[in-house]
Order: structure tokens, then C-alpha cells, then sequence
């Protein structure tokens, strides 16, 4: 059986103020025609399809064209899960409605963790399809106390290993951190005081995990499979081969995955150098196509510059911002203010805890911490 | 053929700052009940749907909840359209994919009408939705010019006449202020320097036009439609008896209108008199669920009362607010504030340009201004 998995699409989201709903719905028709080349049994979307619980409205028009157009055009069904970036019940509008359609939309979480039956010459396969929530709401649909993600994830895949055919192949799609994936920038991070992380053991037994949430392309243990972001969402990210997925799931439970690149319309880089020799290369550049990237530039000048900005964007018109690296690194203060800045509210939290308190937060502490943020964060997610 | 109409639904109102949900829940579990009772051909939602274009979560999954209900539980199709409280966009999310499920939802203004086609022992009837739209939106539509609510109505019915089959029964379901319409104070005003209204004539030619936007029920010509809102959401719809509407439609085009009442979960009513002998009042009162009722307290006291809110709430829980009507009628003042909150932005905006001009506005300007309210009214509307 055949698959292509995707996910963190973040439609809707603004990078640097700009909006990039040209470049994702010029990605997407990619996408599109990809599936109907391919023909894949069926297309997986783990998770963050929106980059904010109240999405624009040209995002919202964005998906339910492109859902349309795979599903009833190209006649291939759609498993789509809510991830960390997604309201659970503003996704699911619709979702009994347009499951015999073939979209099968995961957004809340329930006790009964909902499936898909496909099958191929070897028989059914069995999808579970389990949406990104914070322990809190696991704890409530399930009835059981769960402080950790990694105890509300496990509690949810033995639920399913309760109900799951013997014999019969597995693969769930899911939006989680694994424990030795790689992070960017652009990933909000799924609790605080602690990563939210989740050991690669706890997915024991499936045969295929097609996982949401970490924005480079990854596998973990053959079968734990990151297909990455759909374009480049942070600086962080610039060095990435972004793509899709193609992942065969053999008639034995064998996972061959095949990543298939799909080309942005600009691309996001980041140039070094002195302003006038950056504008005098870009000038210079053969390919004009290239003149239209997303283009963060690291100025090396020491002396003086009149609205470089403006005189970049005469060469680069899409150039996002400029730094300058000799401001950057004068002195410790400014690599200071970066680290905070790179801390989730969490670690701000726990080294504010250290220096009032000179202790470290005990495991009880940090469990009703990271309670009283999650729920704020909850709170905040849902009160749009 | 037989429709169970109904529109303004207002889902996620706050009303004095409470939410209406469990009550608009409450009401619909009755609505649903109806429509498994009647089984009409189709369930007419004439737009207004939400209450505002970005809807609470809870909203989203109320309206999810009871569609399904309606269209997959009870076998019923539904016409859907939006109103101007809604957000084309957003509403129209997943209509090709629940189409064929028979939900067909209409949001967004194209130059081809929607329609849908049903059929009974007397031959064919084509129902055409029509959402709400500014005069702009459907100026960009259909390649028109098109000033006003009027103009723009009219040439979209113009296009439903030029495509519509010769001897075949027709429903226009819309959302419009129709000239001779009783208007109630929660409904907000489509246009600005004007009412927005249409002539009746408007419609010549259909069978049948089921309406939203006025919160009274009502029905203009004999078969001009308004069910009007789910329930009573403002002080000035007390008096209305709500309902939703059933219409039978004859073979010879014939409308026959029954007005099928539902009960809310609390009642809206304003009582009057001394604070002292509305509580004895309330507290002698033989049915206890009436004191669940939304209460609106006109106190007729003259001297000074200590928190008269909080006494009222001892006997009506749900009280919602006081007002002296010494304190009210205490001189010209209090009207002249009333006034200037009874008038819509261009209202206001026409007696100024009055006050300094020294002129009325002309139609020139009055269209101008017109549009740029409109369009700021839009950009708000679709900025959330």
C-alpha cells in the first residue's frame, strides 16, 4: 500500500510580516498534481494544516480547494489530523459529513481513537488517525490521570492496540515530538518546562508511524517518519530539503520511504557579506528567478549604512530583513538577549524559579507548571 | 413539496454579555426533533447562521453537530446560505465535499447562481441560494456596475431568471431587508446612509422566497418569507412569538405557510415596577421555570437603591440588567443619547455632514459614502 504523507503546511502563516498564502497555494498545485500522477491510496497530513487556531480566510478558502481537488478530483482520500497549531473543534466542521467523501478529519480527541480500513492485495490495513492534545484534554476523553504528553500518548496508543485485529498491518498518523528528532525554529514547542517529548518506544508495534510537528524531513527507527514542513517557515530552516513523502507499506509490514521534492516559488536564504558587494552579486546573478527569493541578509559592514533595507530590496525585492553582524556580536549582552529569546516560557520560568528560590523546580512542581501553561495556552487557543 | 424554513440562528450571541449557546442548543435539539417528525424535502437556512464571522469554537461544533444530525441521521438535505453576519468564506469551507451528502451551502458570490434541483409527484423545483453579499462583492462577480443593495439583487435574480427552466416550480433562499419589513434592533443594518432595503418586486417571477435577516416572522406578498431568528435576541423581540416555518409548496406554485413554534429553554420578557414588589412578585410566582427567565428589570423606584441587580438576581438567576426608568426619563437628555444609539453609522454621519455642511447629502455622495463604510464594515468583518 501506497501513501503519501505530509504535514505542517501552517497555512496562513506570516513570516517576517509577509504572508505566504502565493507561496503555499503554488506549492500545493504541485502537491496536487503529485497525487494525481502517483495515485497513492492515500494522502496523510499530519497535523499544523493551519499556523493558528483562527485561521485568514484566503487559508481556510486555500485547503478546502486543494481537499477538494485531491479527494473529488483525483478520487484519493485524505487523512488529516489537528496538530499543535490547529483548533481541535474549528477543524472538524463537517467531518461526518465528508468522511463518506473520503476525508476522514481527525480534531478532537476520544476515548474511541478513530480508524480507516484500506486494503491491497495483502489484505486490510488500519488507520489511526490521533490528533495532537495536551494531556489535560487525554485525561478528560480518556478518564485516567495523565500529566506528561509522553503518558497521555501512550495511553492513547494502548487504546488503540486494545481494539487493533491481530494480523492485520497498522500505521498511525500522529503529531508529536520523538525523542531524538531534530528541531527548527519554527515549531512551537509542545509544553513548557520540559520538551513534551515522547521515547520512540512508545509507538512499539506499529508498523508505520507518519508523524507531524518537527519541520525537517526524518526518519527515526525505519518507521518513525517525519515528511517535514512544506516550505522553509524559519531561518532555521534554510539549509533543509524540503518534500513529500511517498512510503510504501509492504504486505509484510516492510517501509520504503521516498522522498519526492516539490520546487517553492521562491526560496528562503540567507546572504553574508558587505551590502555593496551583496547588491553588485545579486546584480550579476544569472538566474533572475533567484532575485525573487525570500533573502535574509547578514550585513559584515562596520561603518555606517543609509536604509540598507531599501537598497536591498532594489536587487532582492522580497528581502525579509537585514542584520548586522558587527552590532550582533558586540559583546555578551546581545548573545544574552538571543538565549532568553530562544527559551520557552518554561525554562524562563524554572532558571526565574532558581534564582529566587536557589532550588530547581522538583517533578511536582514542573508537572503544575507545565499544567498552568498548558492551560493558558489552551485558553488562549480556544478564546479566538 | 414541503420545507421546514428557518434563519438567523445567531450561534455564539452574547446577549448582556452572556452566551446564548445552551440555549440555542437546547432549541435546536427541537429544530431537529421537527425535521425527524416532518421529514420535509429540505431544511432552508437563510443565512446568519453565526453571529459574527469568526464563531466561538463551541459554536463551530454546535452547528457540525446538529447539520449532521439533520442531514445524515434524519436523511434530510439543507440549504445553507450565509448571511451578513457571516463570513462567506469560512462558512463555505468543505461545501464541494458535503454536497453530495446533501448539504449544499452557499457563501461565497459567484457569477453563476447556486442551485438545487428537487423533484415531487409534480414535477421539478429549483432552488437557488443566494448569500448575502455587498454591492462591491457582487459588482466584482458579475462585471457590473452596482451601487447599491437594490441594484445588486437585482441583477443576481436577472441571472437566476436567464438560466432558469421555463415552467419550473422556484425557491430563492436570501438574506435581504425587504421594503415594509418590520425591523427589530438586533439585526444589523446591511447598508449605511440607507437601509439596504429591496422592493418586493424584486422577487417577480419566483414561486417562492425564503428569507433571513429580520428577527420577526413575517411574511410580505404571500409567499416573501421571513421565519425570522431562532430566538429573541434583543429587548425590542420580546413580544415575538418565534417559530420556524413550514411551507408547502403546491404543484401550481401555491404557498402555504404553517408557523411551527419551538420553546426556548428561557424566556427573554422586561417586567417593570418597584424593585421591592417585582422580588415578592417573582418569589409568589406558581411556575419555578419562569424564574429562569432572561429578566430585564425597568425599576420605577425613586429614591435610592443599593444594588438592585443583586437583589433581583436572588429571585431571577438569569436577570439581566436594570434600568430607572426615573433615570431614564429624566429630561430630553436620555432620549437624545437614545436616539444617537438607535442610528446607524451613516445616520450619524449624514446629520453631521448636516451640521457642518449645511446640506443633505446627494445620491453621489451618499453612495460614496456608502461604499467606503461597506468596505471598511468588510475589511473588519474578514480581518479577524
Amino acid at each position: 500500500m501506497r501513501f503519501l504523507h505530509t504535514a505542517d503546511w501552517h497555512l496562513g502563516r506570516l513570516f517576517h510580516a509577509r504572508s505566504l498564502i502565493e507561496d503555499q497555494a503554488h506549492i500545493l498545485d504541485q502537491f496536487v498534481e503529485l497525487v494525481r500522477a502517483e495515485r497513492p491510496d492515500a494522502v496523510l497530513i499530519a497535523g499544523d494544516v493551519y499556523d493558528r487556531a483562527v485561521p485568514p480566510p484566503e487559508a481556510v478558502a486555500l485547503l478546502d480547494d486543494v481537499l477538494a481537488r485531491i479527494i473529488l478530483d483525483a478520487g484519493v482520500p485524505v487523512v488529516l489530523i489537528a496538530g499543535n497549531h490547529d483548533s481541535a473543534q474549528r477543524l472538524e466542521f463537517g467531518a461526518r459529513l465528508m468522511q463518506s467523501q473520503g476525508l476522514h478529519v481527525a480534531g478532537c480527541t476520544s476515548a474511541t481513537p478513530a480508524s480507516v480500513a484500506l486494503h491491497d492485495a495483502h489484505g486490510e490495513v488500519r488507520i489511526y488517525a490521533l490528533p495532537y492534545a495536551e494531556p489535560a484534554v487525554v485525561r478528560d476523553a480518556l478518564g485516567a490521570e495523565l500529566a506528561t504528553h509522553e503518558a497521555a500518548l501512550c495511553a492513547q496508543l494502548d487504546a488503540i492496540r486494545a481494539i487493533h485485529p491481530h494480523g492485520v498491518r497498522s500505521v498511525v498518523v500522529g503529531h508529536a515530538f520523538v525523542v531524538g528528532g531534530a528541531v527548527s525554529e519554527s515549531e512551537r514547542p509542545l509544553s513548557v518546562g520540559g520538551s513534551g517529548a515522547v521515547a520512540a518506544q512508545a509507538f512499539d508495534g506499529f508498523d508505520l508511524v507518519a508523524l507531524g510537528h518537527l519541520h525537517r524531513p526524518q526518519t527515526i527507527d525505519g518507521r518513525l517518519h517525519y515528511a517535514g514542513s512544506l516550505l522553509k517557515y524559519s531561518l532555521s530552516e534554510c539549509s533543509h530539503e524540503k518534500s513529500v513523502s511517498m512510503i510504501d507499506l509492504g504486505g509484510d509490514g516492510s517501509v520504503q520511504i521516498t522522498p519526492m521534492p516539490l520546487r517553492p516559488l521562491r526560496d528562503l536564504r540567507i546572504v553574508e557579506g558587505e551590502l555593496a558587494g551583496l547588491i553588485a552579486a545579486a546584480a550579476a546573478e544569472a538566474d533572475d528567478a533567484r532575485r525573487d527569493d525570500y533573502v535574509y541578509a547578514r550585513l559584515t559592514d562596520t561603518g555606517a549604512l543609509l536604509d540598507p533595507m531599501a537598497k536591498l530590496r532594489q536587487v532582492y525585492p522580497n528581502a525579509l530583513a537585514v542584520e548586522r553582524t558587527v552590532l550582533a556580536r558586540a559583546g555578551a549582552a546581545g548573545d544574552a538577549a538571543r538565549r532568553l529569546r530562544e527559551q520557552s516560557t518554561g525554562e524562563l520560568f524554572a532558571s526565574f524559579f532558581r534564582e529566587v528560590a536557589d532550588a530547581e523546580l522538583d517533578d511536582g512542581q514542573r508537572v503544575a507548571l507545565e499544567q498552568v501553561l498548558a492551560g493558558m495556552a489552551a485558553a488562549q487557543r480556544e478564546s479566538a
